[in-house]
């Protein structure tokens, strides 16, 4: 019968290689398509050449990758990868974000707390096992029994190993299991990042966007025992310029893609879903913009939630753009149609599959009819205001921690809770008019989007008008004192029901409401799309197998690509910038100013030195800071972000527009001779003896 | 081979009729579907019916629509269609506007300058006429050709007559042309208008919304040589409340309509079109709405700006809804599959019509490419500025006077300049920090959607940050005094050239670049486009004739429904309000404050006395103030708005949502009686004996 599937699917020319889109592809390890690369780039790659990328690529726990660059332990990365290190390492009249930091000696290298780094050691088939462990349980109990067999798998697997982290990945949609083991360094110091304002360089209005300017770099070092870990195996630093049109190959830890999405969710994604939230965004964001146009003041306090609205804001445009492109849609259209015919052919995987895109169309059906009312009741509920959120938590979790952890909402499980209640009684700052701002937001969109008739705005408002009741609770609440949040938190059930805080008697007074619509939704929408998910993944897998790659789980994955640019708005948009470019754009206006090191060095550098270079590998977030690699296995570059097109990754790779953004090495090394003077470190990555000692 | 066409669309099942949505339509006056009133509501109408309601339609050179309610001349419309007038009766300590207008005397009707009312006399069929006379013309020279005939018809079918208005309303995408004579009444007084409080109670939020509770009516009366004009033929008022289930009809003027958008035109509004402008208005709002709150004043200032703002952010709220409903998108989809199916069947159509889709779908990617160019620097270049939009216009002017008429941009016609000079040189009020907004915003946006590295926002910017560029911009502009307008105007180029303005120096600097992308798309987009939809126009025509209703024109359509509610997120509509949700809704809060007199009327009125209600009919905007009337063509109600499903009005009637609110014509009397104290009037509109003169 394979056959015949097989036939079907060729004849519909749709089968992944009959229209190949050779950059597209985020491949694990034990699975690269090297015959591809051959083919297509005329690349030969090895089993040595992967060893030895494998064994240079790092995972940072702060959600980031990062590459093995000397034998000493020292590692590239993003400066937006290690920022909360850097703040951290700041005080004493130092904000080394602003200044930046540079250790010019081993002892300045400070310690980042809470920073790990993991080194990918093995990947090991696990499928059998797991299946084998579940294979008795029924639909209900499967979820808990994987759960079960995963955390006896990654026990056993890491025991005779120390400073191991080991890990069971689900892939294809829990059609493969992967053991995927580490070595994990936990003494992990700064050595060097840039000044945030060439590390940023062009702000929000430069995010994602090409042309860029940025040195969104920086170095760490790993230590064992309190010396510079020896790590023999790294990346070679290539000193010369990225070449347009050479192979590249990106091995790092994309976070999470969404590439099997269902048509049927996409176009909720792209008619309701997406839409509705950037309509509130933008309107908070105007509100933002135009608070902090009111002085300095106001700009510090909204300075956090800005940049979150305002890279959210892009993230959803991207986003948003590749599902309104009729080409980009067309192939998530034929992709469905291509597999849905394979499995018509196949009566195993008919039966198997069952209406699976109807269940799917009929929960996204439901979720378009609550979705208001989840957004604004339960989802978005209070908007950016963090003294709503502490209420909402008060209050639930004095009910769920009365059941058994298994019983309640899941962020008030046993293990989501310390974290949540140290959050919670912290002594953070806040501000009111950003809670005002917020609280105020979210009121009218409810009333406007919800209806100000609804019984579930009646309940919020009471009578009030946005503006005023928004008032009246930052006015009135007293949560922002840790002292009281700390007694509801201590009180429980009945100091949380005798509070006569506003905030709180708001929650209470909508929290069954909040609560009905999330179970509508947990129930109608995201358990049958989760369960019809799971089935058509394994068809797909049954279908395809590894010949396609599996959605993006923050494992290690290796995508190539070429040094290339693109077509935008009938423009050739050229794949490198110089340092020309970055001082012809530092007008000294707002984000476009340069730090004084930088304008000190302008005569001292070669301008056309090139700075930041796309090409077309696939990346998403979690790639951050990843080597880019050339067919050597030289590193030429460190990625750090996509242009707007590769927003739309999450759903697919658009190999017409999509580029990934890396900061060339040559830049990197410039940079640290000509602005920073530590030609030590210079001299480290590129392997020549270093002059002075850094110890 | 029509018979076959015939016989493909029935099996196809789409034939309008075949699946019927009884409830649509905006039916002319000589093609009305009795018989379809007749089988589906039981109501029979006649001649004699009909001949009534036409002659008691009038139209409001206000966009709006109204009906004769008495023999002597008074017609009753909304508030919000003579709010012109009752501002500019406004003055000397009376805000009107705010306190209402009551006449309680004829000497006491104030005139309303420039409003003229006009009522439909007779409808001639005169496309043989048109035809004939542009049955030479080429493609390129008919629209000049048909003008020019158009012209020598109305002249002539008006010769005969006094105080008439001849229109020849081009029907069926220039298929039928139909020459529409109407009386004409230029002197109209104002006689009552109620506070804006009662007349647009709920603001912003209760717009588009219902459950309502609006008083949105006022009266005017018709006057000839200083008398009431005789008006024996006009509507009866009922007393009674509309009944759910009972079938109502309206006649009005519905203004535009775009449901025979083809479906690429609907996906490029659904996907590009609406949601850009919904993004950058909603990032405004937000900052206007910011703006607001710093005070009294602020919030003064801006309230014109904000409320046209907000009213644009909910129409096409509304309509982008309609485009992301699935079900009502599939009726379009299939409507226009099914034409194209019955073009296919009829080789003489095939031929007439020729690639008309495939043009539209080229023109529309086209429009696609250069979307955000034209957005952003023609468009909607400058967005709330006024002060741009003058330095525009100035440029602009300087050089297309220098042309002749026909060949300049279309809005420097010398048609068109007399009107757009007074406007320039007028003295008008300019806000400073609302220019600041407007301009900041645009140029923020401009450079986020067409990157900041585009040569067009080079030339825009010219090195600064939008903030910067903003501020100076307004700071140093002399543009809001009229004499430096006068100044430039007068001048003509010599004085635009040599001006050190910054506005004015600034459109110098990026004009070429917008004329540019607005002759890209008059050229690419909007031109093929026009001719290829005539053509479709014309397929469509020649395949249904008149069992469908041509689009809107601002010409006198009748529509017909039920009173009845819908269902909204799983909750069911009622159909009515009454005085006693009024009363209740009115917190006090904002918008949901009631006038003095309306507070001390409560315990004379009737709660349960029905204020508002929703039916099914089909209306647009135009539609405004046109009488809601019965089986029996008695008025009782007031169109004045619809809900928020409505707004998908614009695309496509959908039953299953779209309502069009009215005032009741109880609601009327019961108010004017019992809150105003103006029972002569009420008892003119009940026909009952006046019992004090009003003269």
């Amino acid at each position: 019968m394979r056959c015949w599937v097989f036939i079907a699917v060729m004849l519909l020319g749709l089968l992944p290689g009959a229209q190949p889109r050779a950059d597209e592809g985020m491949w694990t390890y034990d699975h690269f398509p090297a015959t591809t690369v051959r083919e297509g780039y005329g690349v030969s790659i090895d089993a040595r050449w992967l060893d030895q990328l494998r064994n240079s690529s790092v995972r940072l726990s702060s959600g980031c990758s990062g590459a093995l660059v000397s034998a000493a332990g020292l590692v590239v990365t993003n400066q937006h990868c290690v920022i909360a290190c850097v703040q951290g390492a700041s005080g004493a009249g130092h904000d080394y974000v602003a200044e930046g930091y540079l250790s010019r000696r081993r002892e300045e290298e400070r310690p980042c707390p809470g920073l790990q780094v993991q080194i990918l050691e093995s990947i090991t088939d696990v499928t059998t096992s797991v299946d084998r462990s579940t294979q008795q349980s029924d639909g209900a109990d499967l979820p808990r029994a994987r759960r079960v067999a995963v955390a006896r798998l990654e026990t056993s697997a890491c025991a005779k190993h120390n400073h191991a982290l080991c890990e069971v990945v689900s892939l294809y949609g829990g059609s493969q299991f992967k053991l995927y083991r580490y070595r994990v360094y936990s003494d992990v110091r700064l050595v060097f990042s840039p000044e945030f304002g060439v590390s940023f360089f062009g702000g929000d209005l430069d995010n994602y966007n090409f042309p860029r300017y940025c040195l969104d770099s920086a170095f760490l070092r790993l230590y064992n025992d309190g010396r510079p870990a020896a790590t023999p195996e790294h990346l070679q630093w290539r000193s010369t310029a990225p070449i347009p049109g050479e192979t590249v190959f990106v091995s790092g830890h994309p976070g999470a893609t969404s590439r099997l999405l269902t048509n049927a969710e996409l176009e909720m994604q792209r008619d309701l879903f997406i839409p509705t939230r950037q309509l509130v965004r933008a309107e908070l964001r105007g509100r933002l913009l135009q608070f902090a146009a009111g002085g300095a003041e106001q700009a510090r306090v909204v300075t956090d939630t800005l940049f979150d609205v305002e890279n959210k804001f892009k993230w959803f445009y991207g986003r948003g753009r590749a599902l309104a492109d009729n080409a980009f849609y067309a192939t998530k259209q034929h992709e469905e149609a291509a597999l849905r015919a394979a499995v018509a052919a196949d009566p195993a995987l008919t039966a198997a599959t069952g209406d699976a895109w109807g269940e799917v169309a009929r929960a996204v059906e439901r979720y378009r009819e609550i979705f208001l009312r989840h957004e604004f009741l339960e989802a978005r509920a209070g908007a950016v205001s963090d003294l709503y959120h502490d209420a909402v938590f008060l209050v639930r979790a004095a009910s769920e921690r009365e059941r058994p952890s298994g019983e309640r909402l899941a962020e008030y499980a046993d293990s989501r809770l310390p974290l949540l209640e140290k959050q919670l009684l912290d002594d953070r700052e806040f501000y009111p008019q950003v809670e005002q701002i917020g609280l105020e937001l979210w009121l009218m969109k409810a009333s406007e989007y919800l209806s100000a008739d609804s019984p579930e705005v009646h309940a919020l408002l009471g009578g009030k008008a946005p503006p005023q009741l928004a008032a009246e609770l930052v006015a009135r609440t007293r949560l922002a004192d840790p002292a009281v949040r700390a007694a509801l938190w201590r009180g429980g059930r009945a100091a949380v029901e005798a509070s006569e805080d506003p905030l709180i008697r708001l929650v209470r007074a909508t929290d069954a409401a909040a609560r009905a619509v999330r179970r509508e939704y947990e129930q109608g929408v995201e358990g049958p799309i989760a369960l019809a998910t799971q089935r058509i993944a394994r068809a797909r897998y049954a279908i395809y197998g590894e010949s396609v790659y599996p959605d993006a789980t923050f494992s290690l994955r290796l995508t190539f690509g070429q040094v290339a640019g693109w077509r935008e708005q009938g423009r050739e948009i050229a794949p490198l910038t110089s340092f020309a470019g970055l001082y012809g754009r530092a007008s000294g206006a707002g984000a476009l100013t340069l730090p004084a090191r930088w304008r000190a060095a302008a005569a001292r550098i070669d301008p056309a030195t090139p700075l930041n270079f796309v090409a077309t590998f696939d990346t998403v977030n979690g790639n951050s800071g990843a080597p880019v690699v050339d067919a050597q296995g030289q590193l030429l570059g460190v990625a750090f972000d996509g242009n707007l097109h590769s927003l739309g990754g999450d759903y697919g790779y658009d190999g017409r527009s999509n580029r990934g953004i890396a900061v060339a090495s040559v830049a990197i090394t410039t940079a640290l001779r000509q602005v920073y003077g530590l030609a030590d470190l210079a001299d480290e990555l590129e392997d020549l003896p270093i002059s002075r000692s850094r110890d």
